[in-house]
């Protein structure tokens, strides 16, 4: 009931959860192939479907100043085509087979994934390979692209509720700070980047040793690696021995206070024409591979994770102010954030931004009810179990695991954390989030603060 | 290799689709319990967790002069509390399970529906039936509701995409018609609608000939049937026998053109400061329950429908107009409607517009092109085999046999019916759509018409 460590050095095979360990006949395995890419899979017995990832470790917090944007440029164009694809060819080969594909840019992971029937889970090896080794950029291409990511970004801004999430974290982390910038950059930073700065960045990152591709579903492992191992040979990649990337994490300063390096308290207010006003308030989160990451998953139940939460009861149940309201986190190799919003009539924006800042210290004073810490176990450890059902969120726990945490929890570990957090647990981290420093957001028809200072 | 029609006089228990019949080792079996209750299984071997539906034959089109939105109303108050359980009691019921709790009002349909650990099925059926038959719309929490509804609704409005939609929806079908109003009615119908009105919609449709119960995972059809009528006695429901209420497109004329009795032609601009403008173009469709409803999906898959559709690789790929194009479908009882979206900068409206159309017409009058049929094919089937994997599309599927289309199509049949169509069936499909009046609805930051006429 460990978990277990995934060792960049250790070339070859481990099984990391057989079917005694997880109890739900599913087998976890990892190796490291020789070019040093990791290949880490859960076959579920009687699953006819697979969801298979390619994840690159590189984000958005990596670009270099004048190219922001550019990890997700390179996403689009992975896309329009390769040395043996073309932008229709890739499309075709998902579509004709009904695999959905996408992929998805954050501040620090780039990830492709496909869900596919078992079978065809060497054409998505195949493809997605292609992808990730053989781009071509074309400039034509990328001229066309450019234009469709100013639609994306267009539509990104149309959307009220996105506009204060991106704005918060701007706040959070500092706006020119790389965890700070939004991840799809600006208009103005997309139409500058040059061809040149999207062509290095893909040489740069996606190589070998920071590649790691994970797969959950029916599936055999071994025949998983083969199709990888073969797919990159086809490629040029290296097949000699190499040995992975270092985790972003390592040596990062895991023992600093978690507002440490942030900046201090502040209050932004965007002046939009909408119906209702967007409210995020919040501060500072746990890192990635904060150990008390359980802690904090108890406590997003309690304070605004569902029906039966705090602020559901208190803002939605009780008072109808709002419709939407919930907290939320993320968290990434040197920091993280964490907030509660809100969508409300903008005359009772006052109103619920004291309530929510109520709620949240109530909660760092004031502990827990009773009941409520056997509650939010429950429906933590329901919900882990729950997503178990989704080929998706295997091949993400995966490839968390690799990137993020450098270990694996099985289920039986991951439930017994959940079922180990206290009501103090929850109380002392709601104590610390508290402490932090206070950012407002908010999106709605002002024309100037409708709260002037945080609280 | 037939449809295996469900009858509503028959009561009983009837196994629509056994192990060898679906080759996925799921069970389906259909109950008509004494009361008229149907409870519709699909058992799936190996799973853990399982999807409730509780559905009832109502939504807003059925709702009377002055009272529009009080369906979606009814859904939100079954959550506020019934004779049993405060609303915290039943949010708290499935946050401690970890389970998914949610509902949905449509125009025709209104579903309660839960995803839970096989284990916690019990205490679903139970609190959903306690929510279907003993809610008491208490007035206090009603007035609260009210407000909350005016935040969905106020949200839902800050959502230029959703607008689009809604108003085109208007169109189609004409705004005061009753499948043309908004689900959700308007602020003022919700500000007026008067408890009165939901109590009595509440009281008349919510019946046991009314509901379908559906349910698909890990369970045992016996002993969901027993639950659900030890609920339901519990609740005082009748338990003699009763026949279930016939289907709403019983009787329909399914033999009028697909725009017979809509209206015609339209152009809309709605002025909105958005980066954006939201295009639709469409028009009339078919019904739910038309036969050529494969062919629908096919020509869907083929237009609009993924990556390698004409829509995406015309107006996103070649031209780099948009991120977000595709068609769309919805059917109804006695009318549908079918359509094509875009989001692309202002200025280049009438251009997206006339692309959309062209492509449209192109498919009605030039027919399939090499390759485009068996992809299209491939990715409907695929599709239809992926959602599988997941609990809540198969019980889904299950409501919609038996509410929609009074017919359970086992997953080979579904196949079977897929691959039955023909290069001259989806362009006879086509002509038909592009025959009907077209209708044309535009949300961004116009002042007049971009475009004066639908093409």
């Amino acid at each position: 009931m460990t978990a277990v460590p995934l060792p960049l050095e250790q070339e070859g095979t481990l099984t990391l959860s057989g079917q005694d360990a997880d109890g739900h006949g599913a087998t976890v395995r990892r190796s490291v192939l020789a070019g040093g890419v990791r290949v880490l899979t859960e076959a579920v017995p009687g699953l006819r479907s697979a969801t298979l990832g390619a994840w690159v470790g590189v984000g958005s917090r990596d670009e270099a100043d004048g190219h922001h944007g550019s990890t997700h440029f390179l996403e689009h164009l992975l896309f329009k085509g390769t040395r043996h694809r073309s932008a229709l060819d890739i499309a075709s080969a998902f579509d004709a087979v009904g695999g959905e594909s996408n992929a998805a840019t954050g501040k620090e992971h780039t990830t492709y994934y496909a869900r596919v029937l078992d079978t065809d889970l060497p054409l998505a090896v195949d493809v997605i390979a292609d992808m990730v080794t053989s781009a071509t950029l074309d400039p034509e291409d990328l001229e066309g692209e450019r234009q469709v990511i100013l639609e994306e970004l267009a539509m990104n801004d149309d959307d009220p509720v996105d506009v204060a999430h991106e704005r918060f974290t701007e706040q959070v982390f500092g706006a020119d700070s790389p965890l700070g910038r939004p991840i799809g950059g600006t208009a103005q930073t997309i139409l500058d980047v040059p061809r040149d700065a999207v062509w290095e960045h893909y040489q740069q990152h996606y190589t070998a040793p920071g590649l790691v591709v994970t797969a959950a579903g029916g599936l055999d492992h071994d025949a998983v690696c083969a199709a990888v191992s073969a797919a990159l040979a086809g490629a040029g990649w290296p097949q000699d021995a190499r040995t992975p990337l270092p985790r972003r994490s390592a040596g990062g300063r895991q023992d600093r206070g978690i507002a440490d390096g942030l900046p201090g308290g502040s209050v932004l207010t965007v002046d939009r024409p909408t119906e209702q006003a967007n409210v995020v308030l919040g501060g500072a989160g746990l890192r990635a591979g904060d150990p008390r990451r359980h802690v904090l998953a108890v406590l997003n139940a309690v304070l605004g994770g569902g029906m039966s939460s705090r602020l559901f009861q208190e803002v939605r149940e009780r008072r109808g102010l709002a419709y939407s309201v919930y907290s939320f986190s993320s968290g990434y190799a040197d920091a993280g954030l964490f907030g509660l919003y809100a969508g409300c009539t903008p005359s009772r924006v006052p109103q619920v931004v004291e309530l929510l800042a109520h709620e949240w210290e109530q909660l760092a004073t004031g502990g827990l009810r009773d009941g409520e810490l056997q509650r939010a176990i429950g429906q933590v450890s329901g919900g882990t179990v729950l997503a178990l059902e989704d080929s998706g969120s295997r091949m993400s726990r995966l490839g968390k695991a690799e990137l993020v945490h450098g270990e694996y929890l099985s289920l039986e570990d991951a439930l017994a954390r959940a079922a180990s957090v206290t009501a103090d647990d929850v109380q002392q981290l709601a104590a610390e989030l508290w402490a932090a420093p206070h950012h407002l957001t908010v999106v709605g028809p002002f024309e100037s603060d409708p709260v002037p200072v945080a609280p």
